[in-house]
């Protein structure tokens, strides 16, 4: 029976500005001008999607920072987010304290606030359900359907690290599984340029053939081009199959295809970056989906990726 | 690992217009020229919210109508409506295929589209959270904090039904309970009247309370006057106290407040409304909640409103 003061105490201070309007029965929300808002959802459930021992601070952070990927895989900025959590009866103040401080220091990090929510109490696990609301100006946001045969498949950062991190490899895979860095800056800047763009939420196989089908083409990747972490790289020496990888889900980099006639526009671009990002193939007219190993052959794709469910 | 064929099957088709970037990762969404976004969310869990056994049809209908009467209270027309779904793992096609044709026909019935959502898997029960969109002329929403001392206090429809609902007093009580009507015609005729509005779902105390609160007022209500069904008369009748009526929740009923002067204009939208409005008491300059029995004597509130959690 404690709704309304955990969302007074916890939650009500996430809205900053829209503080007057926060209990009302819904949030006002009007793009800039211009804009049309961006929207997208996401679901993390203990147990399915994070281990139930996971930090708060960074479940909360997890649970935005999906949601965020999105936006930027849309090509979108941020602008604010709606919280629907169950708890479990056993929930208490430790926990909320906990989950709303990683909200903030997300909220200040990324430049958005909350607008509502609804507070529940569950039988089940505790489940956290974020909608996160961007902005892109008119016609201008990057769909998965506009790759072209003969486009350049790119990706930001590294890939397999949240892989590895589900594996317990090391300290540092486990903050990449647990803290992923949506990429907004990047997709921002391919507004202008990406022929196509996805998050890689399913692992980058499986979120290549979402590109594919939406684009009705094909691709081919050469795996030795795929940017590794260190820990990745070790792993692979060991290992010496890379497409558990490549199949693996919550990486939340961007992959995005790139007309040739962009390219030095991106390279220019790419200076002004922080994360780096590296070609890793190339949109092909055929509708499969090949990967080719350091010697030309084909590697057989027998785990597409990870779906959720 | 059915999650994409879910969606194909039971929840590409509710996107309608928006069907051909429903994959993309997120949704595009521009308020109508000189309106404004209104975003408002709710979950319900089963065994919480709603029975187990409960039709997937009504389930599916409900979470859709709960929200729907938020955007009712702000005076808004619905637009669209996102879905997440934490799914059991013993959740089948018979289940989705009915909980689909629910929101099939209450797309239909309200004119609303799917825009996204998430499907995910949970170790718990049933969880469904959706977050639903409307739109009204900028500056145009009716917010909770403008009642003002003598406006009058009105409800829609009647009161407490769905206490009784969910104590199964008849089927009709169940059906109330189950599936609210979201009174969306006199939201947006209230546009223009109302000076503060909210709808009921906590239990109209608390509901008034919040009124209240964010309008830094009082309220006196007669309980004589409160509208009842017959069921709920007769029910009375045995139980003699309408407390537990007022203190229920999830009734979907609007309550507004009126500034006296606009008597008239609301008594002329009267008639051209199906449903019927009741005026229960008045806003008061003093910051208390009274319930005056038939009598005029002040009755004690012990329970101010039902919480969620």
């Amino acid at each position: 029976m404690r709704e309304f003061e955990w969302i007074a105490r916890y939650f009500a201070p996430l809205a900053g500005e829209h503080r007057p309007f926060f209990d009302d029965d819904a949030a006002l929300l009007k793009p800039s001008d211009g804009c049309e808002l961006v929207v997208t959802t996401d679901t993390l459930n203990a147990g399915v999607h994070f281990w139930p021992e996971t930090r708060p601070e960074r479940v909360a952070q997890k649970a935005l920072r999906v949601n965020l990927s999105d936006l930027a895989a849309m090509g979108a900025k941020p602008v604010g987010y709606t919280l629907n959590l169950a708890l479990p009866e056993h929930t208490g103040d430790t926990f909320l304290q906990a989950f709303a401080d990683g909200l903030a220091s997300d909220q200040a990090r990324y430049g958005l606030f909350l607008l509502g929510g609804d507070t529940t109490r569950t039988q089940g696990e505790l489940s956290i359900t974020i909608t996160a609301f961007g902005e892109t100006p008119i016609g201008q946001a990057v769909h998965r359907c506009g790759a072209s045969p003969g486009d350049i498949i790119y990706v930001t950062g590294t890939i397999g690290d949240a892989t590895l991190g589900l594996k317990r490899v090391s300290e540092a895979m486990i903050e990449r599984l647990e803290l992923p860095e949506p990429r907004l800056a990047w997709g921002l800047a391919l507004q202008s340029l990406a022929s196509a763009m996805i998050d890689l939420s399913d692992g980058l196989l499986q979120d290549l053939q979402h590109i594919c089908e939406a684009s009705r083409a094909g691709a081919k990747i050469l795996s030795s081009n795929v940017p590794l972490s260190e820990d990745a790289r070790a792993w692979l020496q060991n290992e010496g199959d890379i497409r558990p990888l490549l199949a693996g889900g919550d990486d939340y980099e961007l992959l995005f295809t790139l007309p040739r006639a962009r390219r030095e526009a991106l390279l220019k671009e790419a200076h002004a970056q922080p994360v780096a990002i590296t070609p890793i193939g190339e949109i092909m007219k055929d509708s499969a989906c090949v990967l080719l190993d350091a010697d030309g052959k084909a590697l057989e794709i027998n785990q597409k990726g990870w779906q959720h469910f």
